[in-house]
């Protein structure tokens, strides 16, 4: 779009949500069906422009420019199309996020001040290649009320215009819902005009790598909310339960990598090093993770007689081979400040051994990216201790990392995970989605009644 | 300071964060206290730095470089001060806004999920040059745990030293309370220096003009919680009261017309016009009030006989003069669109005659700032649209909008008024000043056993 094109659109979104503010529950979620329906009645035709993004994608891939995991992710066909249907239903089953009052607080007789949730207002996603997160994040803005302007990965520009194309018919097709709800913008330059439109957009969220949220943060004066790195930790304390320590070190580490909530970090207390490491050790390696080991680590492991492969300098081939097969065979590494302050994303864990609870803490705070962190131990005082200094939007004990996700919090839908401190934190549902506003019922109270010697006095009552 | 100097302060406010984030509510009311009791008694040494200040100030007004109000805003003396002692302590017996179970959710047999109250960390307040707002920001920080780093007017710089000294002698008395828990900051440089700190700073409330606060907006990635303009409105309909659209009219307008909730335009009904609008002209005069009005406006009046002063034209005088003594002689003047757009923080006002309801909301939603607006009608049905299509921060009905204030919503206290669309929205209290954290609390549980065929179910019940 032209520079023009992307204010108009903004423009656009923002008288939409003006409507979108007064639609009830049950416009937004009719449209959400017929949003729904209409995906399912027109599955062929996405589905045929789906497969012109995925042959350009292999062309990508037999020329070398893109990996072969970047061509899968961008498949809609079978049950994935299936769960986008379904997504779709779901969301209009949640339960409304708007217009309930929060608060209520009776300031003087006939004077009654409500909090009321309400939407955002315009909403900027801006996300990775995978065309079925257009519907998800779609269908969630539509939900909590807001208008949507949405950027997709490139690679699937055929299959995110038609989707795009076929939710916006159907919820139009729904009495009351405004053009302009939903807006998808093509191209990188789309980007880089929206983020100036301050007045417009109320509010950003990307998706994507460290390096494009760091971007995006850096140039607009539109808030964001989103996550940086998930630099996440597990922290095996001297009275931890072996088995628990094991089960939970190699879930937060191999369940799936490479995802932010993965464990990067394995924290070993010193009164753990020789009793549970080792045999988190073997586990790892069964899985073929390389161990990036600090020297106390690494000693225990010598010691143990647990069977431990050569170590390796860094700048090795360890470091060297990117992402790891399952089943390759694995190594240790000796640990360098860097791998704590590193999201690797893959079967490479750093390891390092701590005096006690405190150093832990330390370190989470100080090399952590304030997303979730674990402490494994029976002793009820260590583990309130830590989730209590712990600066991060998921502390737990006892469970995985893992654990930190909109469905598993039973959030309902998932709009991002935020490491910001301020409006949302940790997974986000639509509440996230959402904000208030202050309606005062007067019945032609003035504030100079509420001034000077014979002043009217507030009563501040709540009202239930 | 030197730029090393206040990546150290903030620093240091980071490692104090983490402790204040344990302290207890006795703890941090302790304090408190003891702020109170140390201003109280050290009241002449902190009155001997005001004075120099005051000094210094009349010797710049002798000089024409600042207003005689600049001086006065100085002043600490009398019952400021005991009101500055009586500020803290009724920080002190405000409800604790940390540690609150804000939500419990079960997600499986022993496995509970609590969202849990906690500061935001560290908090950087730019002030005005009122030196009894240092006490005020410093309390409320403390009481919700965050460290804070202070930068107030320099024409109060004695006074602020004294005051942050004395503040942080007393709460450091306190068994708990760690250095570097507040840190003033003194010169224009260091504001520069902290914008950069986004990895240690994670909200900056900028409090002052609108030029000022888009400045901090313009040169930072830390989030910003404030406003810029204030440019509210007050709808007289149709069917409003008389009496009520007068009173409140008048009281919006005079009642305090230099602060932000004042009211900046008046939008009349076409079917108030010939019926209202005069009277409410009258009394606007009576209270010196230079009215900008439309074409229609004006020629209401002057077939009115309510006596119209001469209609001038804008730049001449009236648009010249600034500010206006409450009985200077009252004039008309023709509006022009950058009126609408025009926060007078006077007694000018801005008057355009609408056909109806839709008409005025969309002159709020397109010129106003998403402060504060009111409607005068005793037809519930267009009060209702009203307040739920015009998107500000507080909508008001038959009340002024004099009333958006922390204090009369019975916020307790008032850290500022945001027209942010996230976090805080309108007058924003101690709850602003927080967020929450996810404590997930288990007993071995791993994803893994969540996913796949025989995966474990979710019970997401909610736990009161």
């Amino acid at each position: 779009m032209s520079e023009n094109a992307v204010v108009e659109s903004a423009r656009r979104a923002r008288d939409a949500s003006l409507v979108l503010a007064g639609l009830s529950a049950e416009t937004r979620n009719r449209a959400l069906l017929a949003m729904a329906d209409a995906v399912a009645a027109r599955r062929d035709e996405i589905l045929a422009e789906n497969k012109k993004d995925i042959d350009a994608a292999r062309e990508l891939i037999a020329q070398g420019k893109i990996a072969k995991s970047d061509a899968k992710r961008l498949e809609l066909a079978g049950s994935k199309f299936d769960a986008v249907v379904e997504g779709l239903r779901s969301v209009a089953s949640l339960p409304d996020p708007i217009g309930q009052t929060l608060r209520a607080t009776e300031l003087d007789a006939g004077l009654n001040l409500y909090r009321v949730a309400c939407p955002i207002g315009v909403i900027a996603v801006i996300f990775e290649s995978r065309p079925d997160a257009l519907p998800q994040i779609a269908s969630l803005c539509l939900k909590s009320g807001n208008a949507v302007l949405l950027k997709g990965g490139s690679e699937a520009i055929r299959s995110n215009r038609a989707l795009a194309r076929v939710l916006d018919e159907a919820a139009r097709s729904v009495q009351g819902v405004p053009a302009g709800w939903m807006t998808l913008l093509e191209t990188r330059e789309d980007i880089a005009e929206i983020l100036k439109l301050d007045d417009l957009i109320d509010l950003v969220i990307p998706r994507g790598s460290n390096a494009f949220v760091r971007y995006i943060m850096d140039n607009t004066n539109i808030p964001v909310t989103g996550h940086r790195d998930g630099i996440c930790h597990t922290y095996v304390h001297a009275a931890a339960d072996p088995d628990k320590a094991i089960r939970i070190a190699v879930d937060a580490k191999t369940q799936y990598p490479s995802v932010c909530n993965a464990t990067e970090t394995l924290l070993v207390d010193a009164g753990a090093v020789e009793t549970i490491w080792p045999a988190i050790a073997v586990e790892m390696r069964k899985k073929g993770v390389e161990l990036r080991v600090d020297k106390r680590a690494k000693e225990a492991l010598l010691g143990s007689g647990a069977g431990v492969p050569p170590v390796k300098k860094h700048g090795q081939d360890a470091h060297a081979t990117g992402r790891h097969e399952q089943d390759a065979h694995a190594t240790l590494v000796d640990a360098t400040e860097q791998d704590w302050r590193t999201e690797h994303l893959d079967l490479v864990l750093g390891v390092r051994v701590v005096d006690d609870v405190a150093e832990a803490i330390d370190h989470v705070n100080r090399y952590g990216s304030h997303h979730t962190d674990s402490i494994v131990t029976e002793d009820p005082a260590t583990a309130e201790r830590f989730l209590r200094e712990v600066d991060s939007a998921s502390v737990i004990h006892n469970a995985s990392t893992r654990f930190a996700d909109g469905f598993r919090y039973g959030l309902g839908a998932e709009v991002g995970i935020s490491t910001s401190k301020i409006h949302s934190r940790g997974p986000v549902g639509l509440e996230g989605l959402t904000i208030y506003k202050y309606i005062l019922r007067g019945s032609g109270q003035i504030v100079a009644d509420y001034t000077g010697p014979s002043a009217h006095k507030f009563t501040h009552r709540g009202i239930s």
